[in-house]
């Protein structure tokens, strides 16, 4: 047989995926489960968005440019400019969601076995994209005591080498929920520039904030256009996720060139989806705010509900719809199978994501799972109910 | 500022896009210009497909299944069973257009500085791919006297070394044309069977065939199921570029479950797009019919007309809708941008893409352009008129 690449085999499986088949039996075993696990906001996608694509008038579904319709570029311009962050047209590539976006950037900066700096516990897939690209991901441990935030940044410092080519943050965090603080988000700015790294932000979640605390993006630094790379996306913020749209934005003008060939070598991001986009962007900003307002609502309910389960730690996440929490049981990747396969209440169950997944050295994450609120706060209840449950019977039977 | 990757220094510009700036002023200075250097086809999507999307019901646009959806994989392998050719819903991944295939199966083939053997002129965006993937690509020139056919099969062998993995070839081709005979076929997989490498086939352009020639699927190779891999696409078939769905078929299960990993990285394909696409499917076999039968009518018009300029020597294409022609000029890049900023007929001009850009070693099509024939028929003779006029100009002029 032919044989596969190494870089193949390494590509890891979906920490999330891992379970399906164990949910597909619970499933065909007539069991009801809750899905904590990903990150599919349950939200209707805007009305505005879904109606663009019916009253189309396309009769030739062509490519558009590479880098996507100026249309939308402009719409998304002004976006920034309605949060006092400064981006036009140019300084945006519409990508095949944030993934492509994330695809696009790494194989822009790193060559063979170059590094890039990531605070860990870090969205997965950052880590198929890092293989895909034949880059190093270097990481930083930040923990649940902490609520995950910034390491010491001189523990940054001392992980620079010369081939370190960039750092990267998601603010706020899949899968912690932390959100940087200005000072945080400066400190990486100043290591980045004295280095000259590319500072990188994965902000698909930047509208999820609570607690009237502010989201600080890297475009709002001073002096560092040649340094930031902004990801974003529709997925989340407009309930959006099968569109497969995202962007990347930069100042730094080589960078896009360099994007843009790699934009070109895929010829064009969706079309359809690119005119769903841009109407989603008319959504009313109390549209906005009632799911974002919805969201935090969740978000109490969860974090109370977790605070009340015996041996339960669980930090309290201010951005995204995620949180870490660390249980009482030594391997949640047997403990969420466990709750699959042998586990249910009234015949209803849960889905959790064992954390493992979401960090380099995995065992860092055994005793962790990452929970999504994508529900409504009824099933969020139960959910909870199931979970406290389902941890007392595990403990009880060894 | 920090530094940009070697490989993304490397990736070419498109060779179709480099014109645009030229093409941009030439409209800005009030030229109509004739299209033929894109395969864009003008060819109306179906309207099952259009209307598939106007009336859908969906209110939470969600990721499907990483590998797409089962009842559109359902929807493929049936169409291929039409064919007589044996694909079952599992053989299939769904991917954001033939180009993600391309790159997924390079990643899964190939590690660093592994090489895929390609005949050339080829695809120029499988440079791109390749660069991307850290694999190189080695090529066998074909040429335009032996109208693009396979080159002798000792010359593939000869150059196979530990490091290839895979030979890939286009059928039809672009830029060529070139349909592979079931000859051509078969030596290929001989060799790939002999020296264990995956053959894979880019046919995306399998239904544009003319003559009463017929397509030889990879697929239909007796013993051959762990080495072929077919790269798929809505886009030409149905004229749905933008939609960005296309698809690769093996029935090798380890390439299967690797290129999966590759497809869960990146979540989704669009969802939209796959619902068009699988509504594409029912397209009826006459509609299809027409569209291949107006293509052949625009490429006899193309090739009769170019056989009659003084000095062009031009193949005789057997699919796809594109030609190689070779041109009375020194080089082809000057004189197509000539044609863009210099001359135009009644203010029309005609914009060709240059072939060096589909040759690894460039110089090889310094002389010669590639033409696609998606244009009405009198367009096409206008065209050609429009060529002829500028090559006399040209050469007079020097
Ligand atoms: C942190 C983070 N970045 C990027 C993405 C990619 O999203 P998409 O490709 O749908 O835009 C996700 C999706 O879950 C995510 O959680
Ligand atoms: C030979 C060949 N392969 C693959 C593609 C990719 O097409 P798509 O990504 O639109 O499916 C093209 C597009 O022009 C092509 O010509």
């Amino acid at each position: 047989m032919p044989s596969i690449s190494k870089k193949g085999i390494q590509m890891p499986e979906s920490p999330i995926r891992k379970l399906a088949p164990y949910a597909e039996r619970a499933v065909d075993d007539g069991k009801q489960i809750f899905h904590l696990n990903i990150g599919q906001p349950d939200i209707k996608t805007p009305r505005l968005a879904l109606n663009a694509i019916r009253n189309h008038s396309l009769e030739v579904l062509s490519y558009s440019e590479s880098s996507g319709f100026k249309s939308f570029r402009d719409k998304i311009a002004s976006y920034y400019k309605t949060l006092d962050v400064d981006v036009i047209s140019d300084d945006v590539i519409i990508t095949t969601g944030g993934s492509e976006a994330l695809l696009f950037v790494m194989g822009c900066i790193g060559d063979i076995n170059d590094e890039i700096i990531i605070p860990e516990p870090f969205y997965a897939n950052y880590k198929s994209f890092a293989i895909q690209s034949n880059i190093h991901i270097i990481t930083i441990t930040s923990t649940i005591n902490d609520d995950f935030s910034l390491p010491d940044i001189k523990e940054f410092e001392r992980c620079i080498t010369s081939k370190t080519k960039a750092i990267l943050i998601c603010n706020p965090g899949n899968p912690t929920g932390h959100l940087y603080s200005r000072e945080e988000i400066n400190q990486l700015a100043q290591l980045a520039k004295k280095y000259d790294l590319f500072l990188i932000a994965d902000e698909v979640y930047r509208d999820f904030v609570y607690d009237d605390s502010r989201h600080y993006s890297v475009l709002e630094l001073n002096d560092m256009n040649e340094h930031t790379i902004v990801i974003d996306s529709v997925s989340k913020r407009y309930s959006m996720c099968g569109a497969r749209i995202g962007w990347l934005i930069s100042r730094n003008k080589t960078l896009l060139a360099t994007a843009t060939k790699f934009a070109q070598a895929r010829l064009s991001p969706p079309t359809l989806a690119q005119i769903a986009a841009e109407a989603a962007f008319d959504t009313s900003i109390a549209d906005t705010k009632e799911t974002v307002a919805k969201y935090k609502k969740r978000r109490d309910t969860l974090i109370q509900g977790l605070e009340q389960i015996d041996g339960v730690i669980v930090s309290k996440p201010k951005g995204a719809f995620y949180c870490i929490a660390e249980l009482p049981v030594d391997n949640t990747e047997d403990f969420t199978r466990w709750l699959l396969e042998h586990f249910s209440v009234n015949n209803q169950t849960v889905m959790l994501a064992p954390a493992a997944g979401f960090y380099a050295n995995e065992k860092l994450g055994k005793k962790q799972v990452r929970i999504a609120y994508v529900l409504n706060r009824r099933d969020l209840l139960q959910s909870i109910h199931i979970l406290r449950l389902g941890l007392q019977a595990y403990n009880k039977k060894k």
